[in-house]
């Protein structure tokens, strides 16, 4: 018999994947140029020469048998030291090589993060506006997803709702900035409280609460900004990270866990996640790709079109009148809609050829996601088409 | 605070680790060629050029962004096409792309098609001897392990016990042939009585039990002797693949699941699969891989090596009197230890840098596993200490 959880999932089609299964269709129909397709974050620029050059140089070089070999079940040592290296170089965390766990991209490195540090039926918090495939990553686990309402003014975390929700049985909390999607990047200071806070309920629960850093978009910062980096203000924090975006390989599958050096069973923690890959059929990503992102660490893809197209975009909205915090990195940005009905919003749009994403499943109801991983000449067409459904729908 | 079944887990190390750890120290101590390392089943002999011209063609031909952009969440239909048409061509049952879910490897095969026929609380049925790794894999679905002990004269399948353990329970059936650790390959016979016991079984309880069939080893046959195709034979099975042995390349963790197309819920299996990989954080093998997987899937490494080691190895044991059963494939073989503790037998074969793993933990008491996926000159060099081992030892 099939498993009934899963079957019933296929009934609860995310609405970001139905949009994007529209455009396509149109696309289909009034040819690709002509629908504004702004539903889905799949990175819109090449990966950097180095990394190809990286995967064809391994490949001429290297034994076919140590290449294409397993790797061990913590991944490959001189990956993990490249990686370490890296981020003590640049966040001045001492990290080694035995506080790095290469997984298949974010969601790889948040299963293990979640498994290692919650138990079945110890609750997950997070904040709203949330990716919500952080939904199964988190009941995937066994635990239950806690969901604290988001701070509508200026979509920084909700701490005074954290303080309410945050109990005996919570275990973790997971956190994502640059935020998708709001674009929002989480301020120092705003870091700084939630790390007293959970400093605080640590100590009244009597257990550490790990805070699991979602950060793929770290790269991807605007205005000349660079993100806090999470872990620098709690010690319990697993940073959670893929390359996807940085070099624009989302298909590759690579990212890793880093374990803050005092995080609580920091010297255990690699160990565990190695334990955790067995029973999910993921023991480490493609060597090739691990090996090849070690030698590119600290490259990145060309990513200024990404804030090109948010200030082209962002200037759009505002001078419409509409409101939009102003993202701070990644490539989504979050205006609020011109109804209250974000999808009957959306849906009208859709009219234009225009394709938003409702930010109602990311729990911000009446706001709407634009994705602008497109190229700046798409936005540029783009937006008389936005100022005419405008016009046309609202009377602006 | 830290998950305590995976902490747990750390305490319980794998022997094959151990004694594999053993011998590094060893070789570090002697030389590496003075230690007979039969102890890890990693591939010996490079992957086809063929897998390696079709990465850096595709870097070098296809747009990154293509190449390298999000696979879709069930697989590449190209990559998907090009495994059922392979497999029909090989084996006459009609695969569709619709049937194909490519996978990190078989463990990653076996995650999502356990997780999909079981309901945590079911029972999957193993048969020893067996790969230990079957543990934490049924474990960590919320399944639980039956072991059928093994059938000592053949290693053939033993169906009396199943027979009896087979329970209202039982979800699913999990063989693999060529097996690992015994190097038998279940004849026609075998799985032609197997799928009569699960098809009257079936019945019985009124819910089909499906059949896992790991087959990484299906190309390395013996003696001119093809390995049956289990899902011939029982159509609700669900087979399980990995290129880590065909095309010798363990550490790209690509392989997939093929569903059969009269399996019951063959229509969504797939779908279900692209379900279990949200809760699992494993979306899709890396994409690169999985194209020059797609490009060289009839290919196969040089893997004439493996048979000629196993005939060096069966003269050598049949002649020192050891019963030991003829491997049909892989690149193991199973002798019966010359005392009943095979482990106190494998810790006097150390003394001769011989280096062995008991089959206890296989469900083979009593028996030992040499894996051979070494050179031949090593093998040839090994087969005099052998023999003096035996002699001093044992007097033979």
């Amino acid at each position: 018999m099939l498993n009934a959880y899963y079957v019933d999932m296929l009934g609860h089609k995310s609405v970001i994947r139905e949009l994007s299964e529209y455009a396509t269709e149109r696309k289909r129909a009034v040819g690709e140029e002509n629908v504004y397709d702004f539903s889905l974050g799949n990175p819109s620029v090449p990966a950097p020469d180095s990394f190809n050059e990286a995967c064809i140089r391994l490949m001429k070089e290297e034994d076919s048998i140590s290449l294409h070999g397993y790797s061990p079940s913590v991944g490959i040592y001189k990956v993990r030291k490249q990686v370490a290296e890296s981020l003590e170089r640049r966040f001045g965390i001492p990290y080694g090589p035995e506080h790095i766990f290469p997984t298949a991209g974010a969601a790889g490195a948040i299963a293990h993060a979640l498994r290692a540090v919650t138990t079945p039926g110890d609750e997950v918090l997070v904040f709203a506006p949330y990716f919500p495939e952080y939904g199964p990553y988190v009941t995937g686990t066994g635990a239950k997803l806690v969901i604290a309402p988001a701070r509508m003014e200026d979509f920084q975390l909700n701490l005074e709702a954290a303080e309410e929700l945050i109990s005996e049985r919570t275990a973790a909390v997971l956190i994502n900035s640059p935020n998708n999607p709001s674009g929002v990047v989480y301020t120092g200071e705003t870091l700084e409280k939630l790390a007293g806070l959970l400093t605080r309920k640590s100590a009244e629960y009597g257990h550490e609460i790990f805070l699991v850093a979602d950060e793929p978009y770290r790269e991807i910062a605007f205005d000349n900004t660079p993100v806090p980096y999470t872990a620098k203000y709690y010690k319990n924090t697993l940073t959670c990270y893929s390359f996807s975006k940085s070099l624009s390989i989302p298909g590759e599958r690579i990212g890793y866990v880093a374990v803050h050096p005092e995080a609580e069973g920091a010297d255990i923690l690699i160990q565990v996640f190695a334990q955790i890959s067995r029973g999910i059929g993921h023991n480490c990503p493609s060597s090739l790709i691990m090996r090849a992102m070690g030698e590119t660490v600290d490259d990145t893809s060309d990513l200024a079109v990404y804030e090109r197209n948010m200030n082209l975009l962002y200037d759009c909205f505002t001078s419409l009148g509409f409101t939009v915090p102003r993202p701070g990195g990644t490539f989504y940005i979050m205006p609020k809609a011109l109804e209250e009905d974000s999808v009957a919003f959306c849906r009208k749009a859709l009219k234009y050829d225009l394709v938003f994403v409702p930010a109602d499943g990311f729990g911000a109801p009446g706001y709407f996601r634009i994705a602008y991983c497109v190229t700046t000449e798409m936005v540029e067409r783009a937006i008389p088409v936005i100022e005419r459904f405008v016009r046309e729908e609202y009377g602006k």
